[in-house]
């Protein structure tokens, strides 16, 4: 397979998933020319350049894609449609533009408004993959190794702008596939979006707890591990609820209702059942970690 | 403080937990006799054999209690009514009870019935520690260090068996603190019993998903920490939810309203909402964090 190297890579929002994947992509010897860092804050793009994730920095996009012949929207969901707005007059006429959302419906509805006749050249990505750090000081070229991404394109996206984003995730490590932005959105809402809201509620609830300290004080390993999610960033995931919002509410309801349902067999101490539901659980759980160690 | 040793050591049960305690109390060369061992499964026995756990063997909890000055008992939490009946008559006069399990009240009312006039001797108590392991083959002398066991003392506790069982824990490295059994059901309802339920049930959501495979296929990290708790053993937690029913149903009811409040949010799509209720939990948790290090 042939992979033509990039030759200008503009990079707007150079974050953990954007300076990541151009640090693998400059592992991977496929930037040929330079990186253009575009941000909002001076520290982190100074942080980017230090770091060699980026070559020069600038704080307008419109300046950031003037040649780029890939231009990479790592920015937060809600400020993907404005980016796209900006930026559609300055692109290059052969650049193939994608981001790395997590919601999938919403950014192409936005992207399709904002970027008009150059919506075909537009292939939206989800890579996942990150944790709970950010910006460009927590970058690493290795971050999407063996990790999944999933390009959703429209019926419109050009098939050599498709094949030139799964190419140059493929060359960083990262199993690629390709689903409807609907499937996608559905998927992601049952198993990353509901869990987080999951976890944000419960370190809530106990934040109310009346004797909050000792509770907080009295948690075991298993709370920490099971609300690590819950320190992830509220911006990002204010912005995650909003746009992938009919997805994650059928999710949520769906649980509260199996929720309910244990309520009701713990209320009838009904043994036999509550250890029926606890082992199947474990027994998926158990499939699921061997179905990705495989 | 003077710690006498213990002279000899009935330990019924012989998992990760009560395998684990006495290894520490061996290191710490507080086992002066022999440490007698009584289990339902003779291939669980024979590791604690193997691994110097226990110097003999038995299935018979009357036999193993025999001469012993402590007994622990290290059982499902089920069965710790009906060992405590079946040992009562062959205790030693001076012998220290103690037990391990997760729902105090439950554990202490069974014991009332059981021991009748020996219940003085009974100290109930709860390391705050495990993981997903079980067994003999599990346990190792250092699970205890720097973690919290709860001594849940009636009023009729003898004196001086408290301070005995605290000894013991403070010895494998413990911090002991003393509660109301009350009080420990409801912090440990928040903070364990909750949590686990949200896990299984999670799990057990996801895996009547209708694309399940998919569904577990493009989980993440996240995922998993989020999950871990949900492999834990279903029989002891059919035990804990029957045992501290009524605590547990407070804290799920409380959880089950917050979470409907968020479902609100999300509905009515409140963006600035949102973002408040994941920065306070995120503050919360990341407050919890700094105060366990501390």
């Amino acid at each position: 397979m042939s992979m033509p190297a990039v030759r200008t890579l503009a990079l707007i929002g150079v974050g953990l998933i954007g300076g990541s994947w151009v640090l693998g992509l400059r592992e991977a010897g496929l930037v040929r020319g330079e990186v253009v860092g575009c941000g909002r804050s001076m520290s982190n793009l100074k942080t980017a350049l230090e770091r060699g994730i980026i070559d020069s920095a600038t704080t307008d996009p419109r300046v950031a894609v003037q040649g780029a012949d890939l231009v990479v929207v790592a920015v937060p969901l809600g400020a993907v449609g404005p980016v796209l707005g900006t930026i559609r007059d300055h692109l290059a006429g052969d650049a193939v533009i994608t981001d790395v959302g997590s919601a999938k419906g919403r950014v192409m509805a936005d992207a399709a408004e904002a970027l008009t006749h150059r919506y075909s050249r537009f292939v939206p990505g989800h890579p996942i993959a990150g944790n709970e750090k950010s910006g460009a000081g927590a970058a690493f070229p290795e971050l999407f190794r063996q990790r999944r991404v999933i390009l959703t394109p429209a019926e419109e996206t050009d098939a050599d702008a498709l094949e030139r984003v799964t190419q140059l995730w493929t060359a960083v490590g990262a199993s690629v596939t390709h689903m409807t932005a609907a499937h996608h959105d559905d998927v992601l809402a049952a198993t990353s979006h509901l869990p987080h809201m999951l976890a944000y509620s419960l370190v809530d609830t106990l934040s109310r707890w009346s004797d909050r300290d000792e509770v907080f004080a009295y948690a075991a390993g298993g709370f920490r591990d099971f609300t690590r999610i819950a320190s992830s960033d509220p911006g990002m995931w204010r912005d995650i609820c909003i746009a992938n919002r009919e997805a994650l509410l059928v999710a949520l309801e769906r649980y509260m209702s199996d929720l309910a349902a244990l309520h009701e067999t713990i209320q009838a101490g009904d043994g036999a059942r509550l250890e029926a539901v606890f082992r199947h659980a474990r027994d998926a759980r158990n499939r699921f970690l061997t179905m990705l160690e495989s």
